[in-house]
């Protein structure tokens, strides 16, 4: 049984919003955790402001290299809620009022309530496929390999459990965290690259935090390979002992 | 007195734990916050792995594009911290152990403390001026218009505070939050938008965060020029006033 095929994905967050510091992005974060429990690799992320240039540029270089695109912002009622005018323009679309996505929008908003500024949210590129809304209806969509998803998190997770049964995906990266604890990333770093180059199919990384005033670190092995993780994760464990023995760099 | 020019930069996060989700991001949302509030817009981020092209293609995009282009990540002891490699190439100049940097670190180690894994942390591209790092000494660096700080949010933030001294700053933008509450976007986003174009010396926009099963909106407005944006704020007011008088949109 030969493996599934690695699925790559990059993540575009939109909005000047998140440029400025006024919103903190808690999307890329959230994502890359999503997708990595369903065997797709989150490669790269990109934040732009609300100006369609950019999207357009981001967009067509994220898209023609990985497998899949998941943009999220942008797709709301307000004139800087450009992002399905920005999407169509980098697939060389047309772009109008989507009539499945009025009916959708008819289940929450009454006819007189559908203002000019709602029914911006049912223009949808040539081609598109519809996400579900579960929270507040207005829906995103799908063009080609590029997800269009909500800004706002709760919305934008409600997208998300729906865009994913569109993706190929490929096997769950293994993981194995080894705890270090107070031992210095300087002790163990030498000893800790000579394991990683001895085991070509992992990567190995080393993540240091600060807490009251000390580094604690944390040392990961990743790989697709369940056997491979685990004997780095031993060579790991051993190393990180021998120097608890005698408090020496190896 | 005519304006200072706009400044601008960019934000490269660099690291595999970053985009596998096990370590959220806390870097953009602080680094876009603090130079907005010195007159810096931060008008880019991207988050990449820790891959020496991928880093270099990367930075060499951003630092020709943008005044500014301020890394995290990759600067620690182990052999997974390349950025130093790859901003090195980046710039197609020599790395090389610094002297400086040495000295720096020995106020910290023992000189037999300072291990090969340590001293990885004093290669410092040619032409790098230092960083200070009051947290933990190894330095961060600057090299051209790239400053290169820590992954770590503490210490990245405490490598700001110096690296910031070598910017330019600019005109501080001034910024105009409106709460329109639970008034939903699709009744006043129409009105906002004829604003918005009447009002081109500023930027507007909304922003509905959702909570306890309901949307609540802000309506931010931005511009480097104090009158225009308070101009903007009283006809944003006065619109949402009106709206609130008849409940209808306008």
């Amino acid at each position: 049984m030969s493996a599934p095929k690695p699925v790559s994905a990059a993540v575009l967050v939109i909005g000047d919003e998140i440029l400025s510091g006024r919103t903190k992005d808690k999307n890329i974060g959230y994502i890359a955790e999503y997708l990595g429990r369903i065997g797709v690799d989150l490669r790269e992320a990109r934040v732009v402001p609300d100006v369609e240039a950019e999207i357009v540029a981001a967009l067509n270089a994220l898209r023609a290299r990985y497998d899949y695109v998941i943009t999220t912002g942008g797709i709301g009622p307000t004139h800087d809620d450009i992002t399905a005018d920005a999407v169509a323009r980098a697939f060389g679309v047309a772009i109008g009022e989507d009539p499945r996505a009025i009916a959708i929008m008819l289940e929450r908003y009454a006819p007189a309530d559908l203002t000019p500024a709602r029914r911006r949210m049912a223009r949808m590129p040539e081609g598109s496929e519809l996400i579900d809304n579960p929270i507040s209806r207005a829906p995103g969509f799908r063009i080609g390999n590029v997800f269009v998803l909500a800004g706002v998190p709760s919305v934008m997770q409600a997208m998300l459990d729906g865009a994913v049964k569109a993706m190929r995906t490929g096997a769950v990266m293994q993981i194995a965290t080894i705890e270090a604890g107070g031992m210095p990333e300087g002790i163990y770093g030498d000893a800790l690259g000579r394991i990683a180059e001895a085991n070509p199919a992992v990567s190995i990384g080393s993540y240091p935090s600060f807490k009251d005033g000390r580094f604690m670190n944390q040392i990961v092995v990743r790989g697709r390979e369940a056997e491979a993780v685990a004997a780095a994760k031993a060579e790991v464990e051993a190393m990180l002992d021998t120097i608890r023995g005698d408090g020496k760099p190896l």
